[in-house]
């Protein structure tokens, strides 16, 4: 995922990253063992900054710097640019025709959405889009609850999801919303090209121009419905994950 | 569900329990777009007693009322006994062959305990399993989160659930663990008959006694690990909404 990774090594480059752009470095990763004065230096400077540090080894920091010379330390970029509507196409076209793409049309709590970027991330998927306004954005909760994964799945902030979507759809997306008044279902729809999987947030579910947008809508078989009169629902990173997973399942099947 | 639940309907059953019982009452549901004006004083009771009230469609209210005059109006109860190991055989002979079991070992977080009941009682699970110790109990934001599940879904606390699992096995419940370096897939996996899902808590995974105990570890393929390194997992949440819906799809097909 180099789009949104970034990793820098050497002492300077490490030093100067922490004192003048801390607040986009994810992690300082040094030497284990190192007896080297300014690897101890940097580990106070990166602590004082708030930064992770961990102690790794040589190798582990051969890996990662892959041919610089990391002089025992390297540190974790953020992603270095945000992502936008322009990016879709390419994402779209380097997934050559298995895109996977989850849609969050106003999630507002950051553990769910960390979650979301968790799930689509484990299920090796292109990106996360969310809306710039009245949706939760990528926020220190939302790092943390995705266990890292923010850094390692592109999210797509986008200023109008319904023109996104229209954009997608052009591309050659198919276009599934979540909703559960649908009657198809998602077990039994093909996943299998390029799709993009369409959740609401936790309140109101889908919005009407979102919901309009998507080609088809389906739902998550629920048989515990039919026993308490149809109420029940599922936790919107719980439904990403469910939809995601199936994806990856009919993926793997062929 | 009427070892833990328990509906009441009608105007003035409902008006009783939120005038003399309110703290036992979970929800209030009420016919959207009724005009009478009873149910508006029932709604203005009912938040005025913090209880959540939701407008939902008439045939939602048959369905829940199941055959009692509803006229606009039920309440749903708390769970009125708490179920232990003793209720397990029971659980499992009702259900006929076909025992969906999510076992729950050492969850800490009540938002994820909360969301596993949401969509175990979605998915029509037999009951949720967790140990009296080192985990979450079923407490006031466990119940929130779970949106009403928490009451809709038998939760058996057990005090020793390594010995819990050897007596459902003897029960003829097969015992899947779930667990990412296992080499058998979930998706290939047959989660038909009677089935427990066994999972860990967020930090550790399954506990050695629980993994020992398991018939089979399951893991759900990450195609994203493999770009990562291998660092991907998932929410425990979402990893039980994945394996109980996998569940749901294999028993919907036959």
């Amino acid at each position: 995922m180099s789009q949104v990774n970034h990793w820098i090594a050497g002492i300077n480059a490490v030093s100067a990253a922490i004192a003048h752009d801390a607040e986009h470095v994810r992690e300082v990763l040094l030497e284990s063992g190192s007896r080297n004065p300014r690897i101890g230096d940097i580990e106070t400077a990166a602590r004082q900054a708030g930064l992770e540090v961990r102690r790794v080894s040589q190798q582990a920091l051969e890996g990662i710097a892959g041919g610089l010379r990391h002089q025992g330390a390297a540190a974790r970029y953020a992603a270095a640019k945000t992502l936008d509507e322009r990016d879709l196409p390419g994402l779209v076209d380097a997934a050559e025709g298995r895109a996977l793409l989850l849609v969050l049309d106003g999630v507002q709590d950051p553990h769910n959405l960390g979650a979301c970027l968790r799930s689509a991330a484990a299920a090796g998927a292109t990106a996360v889009i969310i809306p710039k306004d009245k949706a939760v954005q990528v926020n220190a909760t939302v790092r943390k609850t995705s266990a890292g994964a923010a850094d390692r799945i592109p999210v797509v902030r986008v200023t109008n999801l319904a023109r996104s979507l229209r954009e997608l759809q052009q591309a050659g997306v198919w276009l599934y919303g979540l909703a559960g008044e649908a009657k198809a279902t998602l077990h039994a729809t093909d996943l299998r090209g390029n799709v993009a999987l369409v959740l609401g947030g936790e309140g109101d579910g889908l919005r009407r121009l979102t919901r309009e947008a998507c080609d088809q809508l389906l739902t998550i078989p629920m048989p515990g419905a039919d026993a308490s009169g149809g109420v029940e629902s599922l936790n919107v990173s719980v439904a990403a994950g469910v939809a995601l997973f199936e994806a990856v399942r009919q993926r793997a099947a062929g």
